[in-house]
């Protein structure tokens, strides 16, 4: 590939020229540090990432005794074999950290959901991303003990002073989700609603029901154990809500299979989607694309928490101040056929 | 989460027992020693992911004086900026790495694709996971220099004496996908061919002239220049075999994007996919059961290729004899709707 070798390393000064900017503007939005806007934080990666330019902080990093080396946890289910890799949203967070510590110049070790202490306190990072942390979490009191840099993805329970982290907009993502299913008709919009001891899903659960009291509709709320195996559990859930008189007419899922597993349950109850029943989940999956009928999903922009979390720790590693810390990321929807209204009305059995 | 706190961390034992195994042959499988047919190591790894069973190896390995961190290396573009986790093979290719590290309770660390010569020769590692080495690859020769145990996915242009890898049946799976053209009708099969240095598109090559060969059609192939951009230079190839007349009637891709180009290429044309022209890609990219018609693509396992790959490492760490050391990976075909034939004969212009 002679293209490639003929190639040259790009100069802080050349990012800089594309993208219109100081080199000490290129610097703060690589290391995550002082007031840049969002805009100008993007077109300076975007340069750096166009021009394919590796700054040397890890070198760097190693000079000051750190090690280059940032961790990314996942042990949002315990000790639990919860294969996240193979999570969409958690395969994208991890590949979206890996890349936006590569672009700024750092490794990013993701690290397995089993909790041995031994590796909390042994493994070498500079910091440390923590996922979903649950209450009482026992990694996150152990970072803390051992004094790591540590940004929460998602809102902690119980927050400390000091904590930091990069949450996600859900009352503005439901909004878009439950706004879109009115205007498709859907009047009675139920929710399937896992058990589980992170913040998620009791913040979900809070911005339906404020919506739902704001548009003066009907919560209809039917929960399930999120463990040992969501996709019987909820759709025995899903069930439940479809036998309920009048039934709803239209069922939002918050786990990455839900959509999956509501389709199900209304081909058990010979609902036709979107003609019977309206049908949304909050997932990161591809297939909804290919399913039948495609199926309406809220993407939490995985992609953007990872590259804020991965800048706030990085401004948090080098002790910068004037860095928000406390980043909330936008959802965005993606609506397909299985929410394109109006619903029929009536009850709905063949 | 009350289950997953009241959850005991299982044994060696509880994993041999649910595998129907001895303790030896499991940790034969988590260490990737020992003669073990594939169904064994298979269902071991099974058995231990679903309790959940995470080895102390790291903890071992630390102890050896190792690190217990696996190294993965995708420098195959050189410092040219590809984003790799965007790419699905790779990004397939790196989550399962890190997976099947974790499983036999190692870490692994991607590497950033940019050629820093400190960094291979500073970030402490046991062993490396090379992919896609190109002719007189630098990082190659440098972790061959430092002495670092290496595995390549993808077997090296010019192979040592020594060389380890996992390599994918090229000719199987070319096999499979141009069977199954021809049984759709297909006569005249063109290959768009990208110019790269790694050994990739030169095995594709092969494989795709012999089997025309032996079947007594003919080779129908356009070259691109597969940097910087090779969107529009695949279109323009593509465009160039539609061109010739009589034209072909399916076209293969062998990047992940190709698909796509395809499409777009017969499109402008005015042909119809399948009708007029039957449309093939190499790719592992789910959106393919999404696009208009959706594209028949034959998958180069990632996720096996990952697994052997670790597998194999970790057995050259742990220095073990009798372990095959040229694993061969099976592809898999997905038939979709823009290779259902027969295809129309005729000039295909509207």
């Amino acid at each position: 590939m002679r293209s490639s070798r003929a190639w040259q390393r790009p100069t802080l000064g050349a990012v800089a020229a594309r993208a219109g900017v100081s080199t000490a503007t290129v610097s703060n939005a690589l290391n995550g540090t002082g007031r840049l806007s969002e805009t100008t934080r993007q077109r300076v990666l975007a340069a750096a990432r166009e021009l394919g330019y590796a700054p040397a902080s890890t070198a760097r990093a190693l000079a000051r005794g750190g090690t280059g080396v940032l961790g990314l946890t996942m042990t949002a289910y315990g000790d639990l074999p919860v294969p996240y890799t193979e999570i969409p949203y958690y395969a994208q967070l991890a590949l979206g950290a890996i890349s936006a510590a590569h672009e700024r110049g750092y490794l990013l070790m993701v690290m397995p959901s089993s909790l041995s202490p031994w590796m909390w306190l042994n493994t070498p990072m500079d910091g440390v991303i923590h996922v979903d942390p649950r209450a009482d979490d026992p990694v996150r009191s152990l970072l803390r003990e051992r004094g790591v840099p540590m940004v929460c993805d998602g809102r902690p329970p119980q927050p400390h002073w000091g904590d930091v982290w990069v949450d996600i907009d859900y009352d503005t993502g439901l909004r878009l989700l439950l706004d879109h299913l009115t205007e498709a008709g859907a009047r009675r919009i139920a929710l399937s609603q896992p058990l589980h001891d992170n913040e998620y899903p009791h913040l979900i659960g809070r911005a339906y029901a404020s919506w739902c009291a704001e548009h003066d509709l009907p919560t209809l709320v039917e929960e399930y154990a999120s463990l040992p195996d969501y996709f019987t559990a909820e759709r025995e859930a899903v069930s439940r809500l479809l036998n309920r008189d009048p039934r709803p007419d239209a069922v939002i899922g918050i786990y990455s299979d839900s959509g999956h597993n509501i389709l199900a349950a209304a081909g058990y109850h010979g609902l036709r989607v979107p003609q019977d029943l309206l049908v949304a989940c909050i997932s990161e999956d591809a297939d909804y694309a290919a399913t039948t009928p495609p199926v309406t999903t809220l993407s939490l922009r995985p992609d953007r928490v990872s590259d804020e979390a991965v800048d706030l720790l990085i401004a948090l590693i080098n002790a910068r101040t004037c860095v928000d810390r406390h980043r909330l990321v936008q959802p965005v929807l993606a609506p397909r056929r299985s929410t394109r209204g109006p619903v029929r009305r009536g009850n709905g059995t063949l």
